[in-house]
């Protein structure tokens, strides 16, 4: 299977400029895109992020380990998302292609199998607000748009091809990090060795408790650094 | 395995008080929890409703079929949900009990048997924040705790009295229906047939899509009944 990462190299995760600096939103989307990367290749694949712009791995940043490096390689495509993916596709039941986005950072080998092993034309693990978190194409006719409703539109058009559709039930591959109170997902669920909950540790998060509810709170702001 | 549904039949859903009367919220509860019944009832078992208040089930409110009706019961108990739930505990593995919250309005049968089909003495599908939607316990000493982290609270509780422990990967189940944004999953995952998308489809809500983020929005204000 080829899996495409995704991945918008300049200011990443700009719904979290309320608790983070730019500096910290690249760094803590590099560090979900290398607990996705790690995820992936644990899972046995062999994944390429498609960047917007030309990035180098190797970096610290990443710090991927040498056996995920060996196995994830980079294709820089400057269009927007929709047109970037739908340039990889052309699928079929012998060639599938997978998207997974990169800053699913509670994604595990475990989920990403349950996504990969339907034998469906299409699968698809949404994200909150009909969002495409994640989705396996098996159907050449097969194309995505990632604008608005985009689980109800990709429902749609698998339809409208007469690609079979299945709907992959997974919190953690439904939990894609795009605002403050996601973090909270990211300090709760994050695997022990993750590098997304140790960058948002380093920064001064930590689980708060407010009326019952649970949150984040930050021991220094990002205006005061 | 013995079922318990929680439910708090006075002033239900209070978070919804920005987008729903107090009437509204206590109809889409209703037809929630009937969602929930109907779920469980389907995937063959019999469970029991545990209400701050007696209910009468055979209201039309609840739209009950008349096989569910057959299969679940009520239990009053007027304690809080974590004293109400603990006086049910007690569980074996010969004797199992499960919790389920009578908000999950997108549990499907096949989400709740993957919840109920583990063999760990705790099992859980978190929601957001920590929460914790729905449990399995095959454990005598597991006790709950529902306030704040109450996820991490119940790993730590099984770590405590030695039970193993499972966390369900559902986002069907992660769902919990709090919060006004909460209600586009409910439109957008909910089934074709189920009481709550239709009770909110019926208030005059709506999919809407604003700076490329969707939504709901009603037709006619709370404020204007």
């Amino acid at each position: 299977m080829r899996i495409v990462v995704p991945f918008a190299a300049s200011t990443p995760k700009t719904r979290l400029q309320p608790v983070l600096s730019p500096a910290e939103r690249s760094t803590f989307a590099k560090a979900m895109l290398g607990d996705v990367l790690t995820a992936l290749t644990d899972a046995g694949y062999d994944p390429t992020v498609l960047a917007t712009t030309p990035l180098d791995l190797e970096a610290e940043a990443y710090s991927l380990e040498s056996g995920v490096l060996e196995a994830v390689s980079v294709a820089v495509d400057e269009r927007p998302l929709t047109e970037a993916v739908n340039a990889r596709l052309g699928a079929s039941a012998s060639d599938p292609v997978a998207v997974v986005m990169a800053d699913l950072a509670l994604a595990t080998p475990d989920a990403l199998e349950r996504l990969f092993a339907t034998d469906a034309d299409v699968a698809i693990t949404p994200g909150r607000g009909s969002g495409t978190n994640a989705l396996v194409v098996r159907h050449p006719d097969v194309r995505v748009d990632y604008h608005g409703t985009s689980y109800l539109d990709h429902c749609e058009n698998a339809q409208d091809v007469g690609a079979s559709l299945e709907m992959v039930d997974s919190f953690r591959l439904a939990t894609d990090i795009d605002e403050p109170a996601d973090l909270v997902e990211v300090l709760v669920h994050g695997e022990d060795d993750a590098r997304a909950p140790a960058a948002l540790r380093e920064f001064g998060f930590e689980l708060a408790e407010t009326d019952g509810r649970v949150t984040v709170t930050r021991r220094e702001s990002p205006a005061s650094k």
